[in-house]
Parts: structure tokens; C-alpha cells; sequence
């Protein structure tokens, strides 16, 4: 075969792709699917029917402005204003892209230089060193770690940087942290001091941050959501980003959006237009509709910002019950809709699972879809390859879902495979 | 400020764009924009109902299969099947992609490498040049010539490349050409021979074509589309790309893909996945539906494939009738729906207009929006540097609009703007 049919080696060794892996695997429509993030609660109405009248609207069916459809990037600023307690400027500050993903890669696309170092904190959302890597820059992992917790509840608040450690990996060539809370997989929801920490070492270094919020409203009782551009020095050095896809629930629609000073917006704005250009508009528009009926009734339960956390936590604990039940050491959520958990207790047989290379939540997940019809996410696919070992023992549950009879039904015949084995042995 | 907010390098010089600077000019509501192509024609009635159907559905507004939702890449291959007359695999032949801009994206950030060359035939839609630059890679530029035509109507396919001049810019270093037929902005749709050329070189030198087909179906009578990948020796080293935005007349949908061997696509496939990941689900759902009506209906003239070019061509019948009578000399296009006229001719008085370092076409479209509240595009934005001066006479015209009574008075205002001078001088 020609050399030119070669990939370029900007992409080399990341066509590997932990999404494309399980949600083939999970294909299989007996398999019941709790790996992707995939919301199968009932949508808000309204989103819907917004969607459903502009489709009919000729003009709102052709292009719009590039860095984001004019009505859309007015309702992210009102919004967002009433969170900065700051003016935000809704077409220098604010750029909506393809999902939080595109806002992810014009961020280090556009900030990031080959020969840069890029800190990760791991475990982390899976395309964050691939996409560090195709700019040629180097990520430097650091690890959440887990104080010990005797007999109580296993929480993800129990997960922290240690601060230490942290600094050790900040130096000159550091060019930017990325930050990702409420976290996926942990459901970790940074405090103010933590925070505060990593703000200092940004400052102190020099050095951006890129702020993943996707699940700013999804945050359980007795946590707050804080954004550390609103931290003293962070606003001229922080990207936040959000998703629509997270924030109603409409993870197909691909809209997401970059916040940030206009000097590092305008750089992620260069790269959308030799990229993509524009996004959908229609999405667009309808998405800035739910925006403002939502935007209006804040302080109402009833407003999508509060009432998916409340539906949610309700979910959380049934999941975090159940996994318990069949003798799994979940680590209870603070944020987010997913929900880790130790297998290694279960003490699965793998040994006919091929590629012996794996880690071993690759090969339970794969055990777990074929024999007993449940899918979920290994965590390790959330790793570098040096932390693989230290996350192996875990698998993600997502939450966001409707709870059906037989979904309990799997959990239970999990849990009778459990007692076989451990009366087995 | 911060040495660390300034952007990557890969970006630098790329951040001028033709579109912002003038949709941002015409966005004045008494301006008729005959600049962006931006249909204002009625959609296809089925397309929107589809969308506005689908919206309900909760599950379709989920995140679908990253490389492209079953429904259409199953669509999308039935499609083309029949075009190429031969099999197309729908999960590895065919990507799905934010717009043709997204496959062109993915393509030259997939396959080309710093240092490769890349031929690009001048004029050319104006994303081509920084796409390549931004890979790090040396565009070659190759310009269309006209022929002389004396009395006769001057036709797009008097712009042909000459052959030899082509050839020299042909070495081991190429990686690829850019093709793109029918062309925007001149219209031209290549012969087979001409195709057959640019075949044999990419042949001989061992080189990719990415071959950019968004207006496939507007061609208009007496012409006919060729597809250079299906030229002997061309499948394998060709990634061809369509556009929803112009078979369907939705450029608001942001929905194309790309078609080739399954050892080229799948390294546009890596670079999706750490870019975008995934398209909009109910978007790409409506769009195989719509697919599917008209693919079995392929030769009732009521196909939108068959009855979108008879209208068209009427308008640019008309139009060319209306620069003509205004003293203008369009060339007639073959294909597309863009019109390009020498407005030297014209002889407007543009002393007053800024920036002086500006080429004649940029000066000239911004008197004519300022003083005559029309706009068009300059044909020099789709040049490089250094073949801005041979294009600087020409304007682009964009003809898929309702022509109102309005437009046809702006133009007349024109004609007497221009009777008024020619008496003058
Ligand atoms: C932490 C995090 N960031 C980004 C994304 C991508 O979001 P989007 O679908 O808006 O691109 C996800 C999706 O799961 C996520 O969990
Ligand atoms: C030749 C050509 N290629 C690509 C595109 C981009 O198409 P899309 O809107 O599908 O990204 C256009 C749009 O005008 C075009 O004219």
C-alpha cells in the first residue's frame, strides 16, 4: 500500500477509542446499557417543542454566525452574568461550539504548542490526552487519591490532589491545567480551598486553566458548584466550558460553549473557523429558547436547573443502594450522573475472557455484557498507562436513567452469581 | 500581558476571514445580501416536517454512533452505491461530519503532514489555503486561465488549468490536490478530460485527491457531474465530500461526509473522535429520512436532486440577464449557484473607500453595500496573495434567493448609477 495512504503523525497511536469499544459491545439490544452517558429519563417539553416549531421556519435552517447564533450567545451571557456577578460581552467572550468536545479541542487546538506541558488530573474524561497530544504537547498527569475510610460511606469528596504533588508537576513549560468539576467519572465537586490551591499554582506558574463544567447543575445536597474563573486572577487565564447536551439533557444535539476573556476566546474562535465554522441552527436557536424559560424562573423548583439535580440525587441513592446490595463498595457521587464502584470484591471469573493484556476492568466490563447483560465503563479507559493499575478496580455506572424492573432484575442476578461464587469458594 | 495567552502557533496569521468581515457589512436589514450563499428559496416541505417529527422523539435526541448515525450512513452508501456503481461500506467507506467544511477539516488534519505540499487550483472556496497551513503544510497554488472570447457570452468553461503548468507543480513532496466540481465561485463543472488529467498526475506522483463535490447536483444543462473517484486507479486515493446544506438547501444543518477507502477514512475517522466525536443525532435523522424520499424517486423530475437545478437555473438565467443590462460581464456558470461578473467595467469612483492596501474587489463590495445596499463577495478572497491581483475585478454573486422586485431595484440603481458615470466621463 502507498506511504501516502499513511495517517499524518499528528493522530499516530490515538485511533483507539474507549466510546467506540463499549458502545458496540453494548449494541446488543438485551444488553442493558449503563455504560455512556446516555440520558433515558423524559426530556423538558419545551426543548422538544421548540425544536419542533423552528424546524418549519425556513431561515432558521441557514447559516449563522460563526462563533455562535446571535440569540443563543445573548441568553449564555444573561445567564452566565447573574453566575460571574460580571458583564459578559456575548460575542467576544462567548464562543458556541460542536458539544463541550469542540470547545475542548479549539481551546488546546488554539492555546496549545507543540513542546507545551498540559496537566491532567487523573482519572479524567478520556479525550483529554488524546487531544493534548494531537497539538504535540506533553500531559503530565497527576492523580486523585483516596484517604482510607474505615467503615463510612466511600465518598467521592474523599478523592483529592494532594497539593504537593500538584506543584511538583507545575514548571516554566506548563501552559495550562485542565480542570474538570463536578468530575466524570468520581462525581467529585471541588471545594472553594481546593479550588483556591490550584488558582494559586496557575497564577504563581503563569499558566492557563481550562475549566470542563459540563455538570455545573448537577450537584447534590450539601455541595456547591464553583467556578474558579470567579477566583481573584483566574477571569484573564480560565476557559469555562459547558454543554447543552448536560445542562437539558439533549446529548445529541452537539452544542457546547467556551467562556473567557475575549484575548484567549478570540484564539479558540480562529481555530472554529478553519475548522467547522458555525453550528447548527436551528439547535441553536431552540436551545436559546429553553434558555430564556428557564433563565426567568431561577429561583423556581421548577426550573431544569434545580429540578434534574433533585430528580437525579433520588437516582443516585437507589444506584449507590443497589450496588451495595450485591456486595459492591460503591463511591458516592457529589455531582454529576455517574457512579464508580470496586468490582474486585465481586471476584469475577475472567480467565475465558480473551487478551490477557487488558486491564481488569476492560475484561470485567466484557465478562459483565456477555454473561450477565449490563454494560458499563471500565475506569482505567479514564487513565494514562501509568495509572491504569491504580483505577483497574473500578467501574462506572451511569445514572441518568429510567430504573425499569428488569434493570433491577440484572442487579440481581448479579448478586446471585456473587453468592454462588463466594458460598464456592 | 501574559505571554501565555497568546495563541499556538499553528494558528498565527490565520485569523482574517472573508465570511465575518463581510456578513458583518451586510448584516444592515436594508441591504440585499447577494453575498453569503445563503438560500432564501422555500425548502423542501418534507426535510423541515421531518425534523420538526423527529424532535419529539427523546431517543433522537441522544447522542448517536460518532462516525455517523445508522440511519444515514446506511442512506448515504444506498445513495451512492447507485452513483459510483459499485459497494460502499457504510461504517468504514463513509464518514459523517460537521458540514463539508468538518470532512475537509478531518482530511487534510488526517492524512497531511508539516512539510507536505498541497496543490490547490486558485480561485478556490477560501478555507482550502488556511486548512493546509494550519497542518503545518506548503500550499501550491495553480490558477484556472481564461480563454479569450471575443463577442461570445463568456462561460465558466472558458477557465480551464493548463496542463503542463498543472504537471510542474506536481513532486514527491505533494501529498495531495484539491479538486472541487462544480466550483465555487466560478461555477465550472471539469470534463472528463479534465478530470482524466489530474487523474494521471495524482497517479504518476503517488498522490491523494480530496475531492470537494458539495454542489454534485446543481449542474445545469448541456453539463454533467463526474466523480474522479471513479476513475480508474482514483477510488483509493480519493476522500470525495457532500454537504447537506446543498443537496437539501439547509446550510444551517452543518451536516456532511466524506466517501473513500476504508484505509484513508479511517484516520479522518481518528481525527473526529478527538474533535467533535459526534454530529447532532436528530439533524443527521431527519437528513436520512429526507434521503430516503428522494433516493427512490431518482428519476421523477420532482426529485429534489432533479428540481432544485431547473430552478436554479432559471435564476441564474435571470441574473445573468440583470448583469448584463447593467453592463456587467458575467461569466455564465456551469454549475453551482454562484455567479462571478467583472465589475471594472463599471468604473465606480471608490476614492473615498479606506484602507487603500485593500485589492479593488474588497473596496468595490464595500462601496456598492455602503452606497448602493447590496452586497456580494470578492472573488479575491478565494485567492492567495499572490493571485489577488488577477482576480481583483471580479465579484461573486449568489443567485439561490428569491428575486424580489426590490433586488431587481437595486440592480437598475446600479445601472443608473452607472449610465450617470459613463455620461460623466
Ligand atoms: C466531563 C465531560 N466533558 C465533556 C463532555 C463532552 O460533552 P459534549 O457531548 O457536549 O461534547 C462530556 C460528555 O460526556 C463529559 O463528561
Ligand atoms: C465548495 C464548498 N465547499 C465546502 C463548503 C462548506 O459546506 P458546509 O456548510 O457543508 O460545511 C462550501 C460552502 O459554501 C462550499 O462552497
Amino acid at each position: 500500500m502507498s506511504s501516502k495512504f499513511k495517517n499524518a503523525k499528528r493522530i499516530e497511536g490515538l485511533d483507539s477509542n474507549v466510546w467506540i469499544e463499549f458502545t458496540k459491545l453494548a449494541a446488543d439490544p438485551s444488553v442493558v446499557n449503563l455504560g455512556q452517558g446516555l440520558p433515558d429519563i423524559s426530556l423538558p417539553m419545551y426543548i422538544k417543542e421548540e425544536l419542533s416549531k423552528i424546524a418549519t421556519t425556513d431561515s432558521l435552517n441557514q447559516y449563522t454566525r460563526g462563533f455562535g447564533h446571535p440569540s443563543l450567545v445573548k441568553a449564555l451571557s444573561c445567564l452566565y452574568e447573574k453566575l460571574y456577578q460580571n458583564q459578559i460581552n456575548p460575542d467576544k467572550e462567548i464562543l458556541v461550539t460542536v458539544g463541550a468536545y469542540g470547545s475542548l479541542f479549539n481551546a488546546i487546538h488554539g492555546l496549545i504548542d507543540e513542546g507545551d506541558e498540559v496537566i491532567i488530573i487523573v482519572p479524567f474524561y478520556d479525550c483529554y490526552e488524546p487531544m493534548v497530544r494531537m497539538a504535540g504537547a506533553t500531559p503530565v498527569f497527576v492523580p486523585l487519591r483516596s484517604k482510607p475510610v474505615d467503615g463510612r460511606k466511600w465518598s467521592s469528596s474523599d478523592w483529592t490532589l494532594d497539593p504537593q504533588e500538584l506543584a511538583s508537576k507545575f514548571n516554566s513549560k506548563t501552559k495550562a491545567i485542565i480542570l474538570n468539576t463536578p468530575h466524570n467519572p468520581l462525581g467529585k465537586v471541588y471545594t472553594r480551598e481546593e479550588l483556591q490551591v490550584i488558582a494559586d499554582l496557575c497564577i504563581k506558574y503563569d499558566t492557563l486553566c481550562i475549566s470542563d463544567e459540563v455538570y455545573e447543575w448537577l450537584v447534590y445536597a450539601g455541595n456547591k458548584h464553583l467556578k474558579i474563573a470567579t477566583f481573584p486572577g483566574m477571569w484573564e487565564r480560565t476557559i469555562t466550558i459547558g454543554s447543552a447536551g448536560k445542562t437539558f439533557s439533549v446529548t445529541g444535539w452537539k452544542l457546547g460553549w467556551s467562556i473567557g476573556p475575549d484575548h484567549l476566546i478570540k484564539h479558540l474562535q480562529t481555530v472554529q473557523q478553519n475548522t467547522v465554522y458555525t453550528c447548527a441552527t436551528p439547535l441553536q436557536e431552540a436551545l436559546a429558547h429553553a434558555f430564556w424559560i428557564d433563565i426567568k424562573r431561577m429561583d423556581d423548583p421548577e426550573c431544569y436547573f434545580n429540578s434534574l439535580p433533585k430528580e437525579l440525587e433520588l437516582k443516585r441513592d437507589r444506584m449507590v443502594h443497589l450496588l451495595e446490595s450485591i456486595g459492591l463498595k460503591p463511591i458516592v457521587p457529589d455531582g454529576g450522573y455517574f457512579i464508580i464502584a470496586d468490582v474486585s470484591l465481586m471476584d469475577a471469573d475472567l480467565s475465558d475472557m480473551e487478551n490477557n493484556n487488558e486491564p481488569y476492568d476492560y475484561k470485567f466490563v466484557k465478562w459483565m455484557t456477555k454473561n450477565k447483560k449490563l454494560s458499563a465503563i471500565p475506569v482505567s479507559a479514564f487513565c494514562n498507562s501509568e495509572t491504569k493499575l491504580q483505577f483497574e478496580k473500578f467501574v462506572r455506572f451511569c445514572f441518568i436513567k429510567v430504573v425499569h424492573l428488569w434493570q433491577e432484575t440484572m442487579l440481581l442476578m448479579l448478586c446471585s452469581f456473587c453468592c454462588i461464587l463466594s458460598r464456592s469458594t
